[in-house]
């Protein structure tokens, strides 16, 4: 039995939904598709897998560390597995769709990645929504609310909003004229947020006292929003970008929370996932009890450029599963109609019927000994006096 | 232009969907979800990866052949892409879902093959559905019937149902004393209903008088129904098997003429569709106009054994892509309602107000020029006498 056993189990992180669980995804599915289409964000489905070229355009190793390959036996060119919808997105608003105006796309499909991130899925059912074609706050606001709105829906209980801005870092690295392997090595720092190091990294590296200031202050402005009004004090003399970045953030929170007062915000300047691709905002989405995010999003303005036609972008992808665990799972389950296995004109009538009025039929089988109950249903089909009618059982 | 052009062209055989079709396949997914509701079959989710000694269990070298392989990085074990959610679903019914009593199970999904079938897509939007635990014409009728609703939901023109039994065809070379390498010859001629050859290979092969005649009628058994009055009559020495093949054959398309008299059959004693796994009926749908078949099933009842649980089984396969050729994509384009970019609570309240209604709202974004016609906006909501309303454009 061991050996059977090992057949049919699944590799680890592949998961795979049996009806109540499959029926509430599909429930769930259905209503944040709907709820993105009274948004105006239409949707896209993206292939399963493309050639390489397409998946890693715009985004840096990490995305192809996490992509299985596959040689298309066609081409003998490389494809992959996507591992992100958020790149094929891109490719078909800059190529599929070509239009000057603000166009809102969102998307639900499984990814596939080698490895999990953050011990979750290696196959989540991500969804998301981008809005191409605008670069400012109107965007980045309307997307941040549109994922607000998708937890409410979801009943993610006390959402934090933990955001940062890739602009100020990548500013200050370029003032402290770092070279690539400084800045990686000065962003893998920042990101552990280990002030010892950072601190030895500055005193020996003798960057201009301005900018090394600003980036020893960086690990270390995390926390409500009133952080923004202490790093616009201390970075007032810091290049401009970062000074616009800092108004850009305290804007963009101050809106957040007129939409949102219950969204709790967490601002941390070092947060900066995605920096090989993210160009403005960049944010997670925490809620207590969950050791990992929930929603993930930002700006990447840069993302069409390697299709040729770069455009603004903003946008936020997270994962039907993680939000199926927060309350809407419990759909109450349908109840059936036991119908009887005999051929008879008037009786194929009246389930039709019954069907057409979306009730579910369950037929018996010839040579089965009948047991509604074992199948879901409360009602049957039974015949009085020649006539089928639904009774109770 | 030309090496851009070539990041984002898809591999052969791999297509998406702009919103367009997106919704319109949404919409269908979603109608034919609900009608295999209606009739019991429970929605289940199998994994777009697993071990290959799961994916392929139960199937021949064929489906092998179709699937993508990966290494599985954590376990160092061969996965395959699921090329065929099938044998997923029978796996699912012999493991998680061990009831005693008949299992209706459906499924929607994508899947990947190395190479198209009949030059279609390499990448279908696979739906279906199974029924499980039922050896007998109540299965088969109940699953064909749901085939045919599917079509008829579809606007499926003129279905054609070309259906045999592979059980024929294997009692015969059993009781011929066939090896499997001849076996596998004969299947081979059989498939491609040659003649001439299969008259050569019975005059050499000097097999009982008896078996020889019937082997050398099969390929010539095919047309209307009345065929297997003729082959009834031909094999009435044959094994009793075949005998009750042809019967179950008479009873079935007979039961399905009375439930969808619009339907044409078509009786092919040489089709072997999946002759590896099926073990009763197989059956194609064909549609005038359309080169290749709409729909696939049949009967498979040893597929759960290499799961260490037999269970009888039978269902059905097609591609939503497919059926959504046929008419049903013409759905009405929802009309969108413009709204400014303003910042102002009653404004909010009622694109909230709207949105809830299903409606359509979509929000300009600063600093562009507002085009609301472009954005497929037959409405707009200005301000009069300070209040915010829906005026048509």
């Amino acid at each position: 039995m061991l050996n059977t056993h090992h057949y049919w189990a699944l590799p680890d992180g592949i998961s795979e939904a049996l009806p109540d669980e499959a029926e509430a995804l599909e429930q769930l599915r259905r209503s944040l598709l709907d709820l993105y289409a009274t948004w105006g964000y239409r949707l896209v489905m993206p292939p399963l897998v493309e050639f390489m070229e397409s998946l890693r355009t715009g985004h840096g190793t990490h995305l192809d560390v996490q992509t299985f390959k596959l040689t298309d036996q066609l081409s003998g060119r490389m494809m992959g597995v996507r591992a992100d919808m958020t790149p094929q997105i891109a490719r078909i608003d800059a190529h599929k769709l070509q239009t000057e105006h603000p166009n809102r796309l969102c998307y639900m499909g499984s990814v596939l990645r080698t490895r999990s991130i953050h011990d979750g899925s290696r196959s989540p059912l991500q969804v998301g929504a981008e809005l191409f074609g605008h670069a400012g706050l109107d965007s980045d606001v309307e997307v941040i609310s549109l994922l607000l709105e998708t937890l409410a829906h979801c009943q993610v209980p006390q959402p934090l909003l933990d955001i940062g801005h890739v602009g100020i870092f990548r500013t200050l690295a370029r003032e402290a004229g770092m070279s690539e392997q400084q800045e990686n090595d000065f962003y893998d720092m920042l990101v552990r947020k280990s002030l010892p190091e950072i601190d030895a990294w500055l005193a020996q590296a003798k960057l201009p006292a301005e900018v090394s200031a600003c980036l020893q202050q960086l690990p270390r402005l995390n926390g409500s929003v009133e952080v923004l009004d202490q790093a616009i004090t201390l970075f007032a003399n810091a290049h401009p970008e970062v000074q616009e970045a800092l108004a850009y953030l305290r804007t963009l929170t101050a809106r957040i929370t007129t939409h949102f007062p219950q969204c709790n915000i967490h601002v941390d300047l070092a947060e900066l996932s995605g920096y090989d691709y993210h160009t403005g905002i960049v944010y997670g989405i925490y809620t207590p009890g969950m050791g990992r995010e929930v929603a993930r999003g930002g700006r990447y303005d840069g993302i069409g450029e390697a299709f040729g036609r770069t455009r603004p972008a903003t946008g936020f992808s997270t994962d039907l599963r993680t939000l199926a665990t927060f309350g809407l799972q419990q759909t109450a389950k349908p109840a059936a109609i036991f119908a009887p296995a005999a051929q008879d004109a008037a009786l194929e009538q009246l389930i039709r019927k019954l069907r057409g009025q979306q009730q579910r039929v369950i037929r018996a089988l010839e040579g089965q000994a009948p047991d509604p109950a074992a199948l879901g249903c409360t009602q049957q089909i039974t015949q009085h006096d020649g006539q089928w009618r639904v009774v109770a059982i």
